[in-house]
């Protein structure tokens, strides 16, 4: 299922590689069921805010009228950035599964392990990483020429 | 001009006081004219992504359109937490004025001080730190009786 899961968040990545956006895809599952399905809409919506994490925490917490989302698992192409592991962590989400490390953000990995106001997040690696990163260095390979 | 302008937020921070939201205000600044008013609406709006920073970085992308604000400044009555200050910093807002320290966020002062992708952000704290302060001081006592 972890795979599945992440496969759908990577189909979200490659919408969001058409439209020239960063390919990073999100997927929110919530009693076995995808609840959530967002993409990088950052140039689209002109807004720093609009990572695929921050935009699937917004859709759930809409949906389920609460910010605690402790009933959540997340699946995320790429290793959020610090604001996104900070949202993730402020929204009490149990579990994230991300596909592919990003070298620029040191500072999500403590942010992931600190352990301030409770808030505790099991955080996995790994998932179709190399899936995850082809359709980055495509992206940016693209951009040079 | 800047005790002006964190009045101001001291203003929004009562706002959010008066509906039981943990009392923090925030204004954005550009060409000497405030463009936004926002405060936390946290339990209101059912997000932990309502932080009164987010909420004025919101707004004024949508306003000018663009997500690099390099041209404004924010004026924010507490210091901002992790998501905060990476959204800060990948915005492209050029300073943040804060008034009083959050113990807790050891690791925003890290995100302001660290240097990736080419963004950077001048950081003054201290601005009219004890009204800032007493706010919220009030409000966790009353939480608490």
């Amino acid at each position: 299922m972890i795979k599945k899961y992440m496969e759908e968040a990577l189909k979200e990545a490659n919408k969001a590689y058409k439209i020239g956006e960063i390919p990073i895809g999100c997927v929110i599952v919530r009693n076995n069921r995808i609840i959530s399905k967002t993409h990088n809409l950052k140039e689209k919506k002109h807004s720093s805010l609009c990572h695929a994490e921050i935009l699937g925490i917004k859709k759930i917490s809409k949906k389920l009228k609460r910010w605690r989302l402790y009933d959540c698992e997340m699946y995320v192409t790429m290793q959020p950035c610090p604001m996104c592991a900070s949202a993730i962590k402020q929204s009490r989400i149990g579990k994230v599964y991300y596909g592919v490390k990003n070298e620029n953000n040191k500072i999500s990995k403590m942010i992931f392990d600190s352990n301030d106001n409770n808030e505790q997040v099991e955080v996995v690696s790994g998932i179709l990483e190399d899936e995850c990163k082809k359709i980055v260095q495509k992206f940016f390979e693209n951009k040079r020429k």
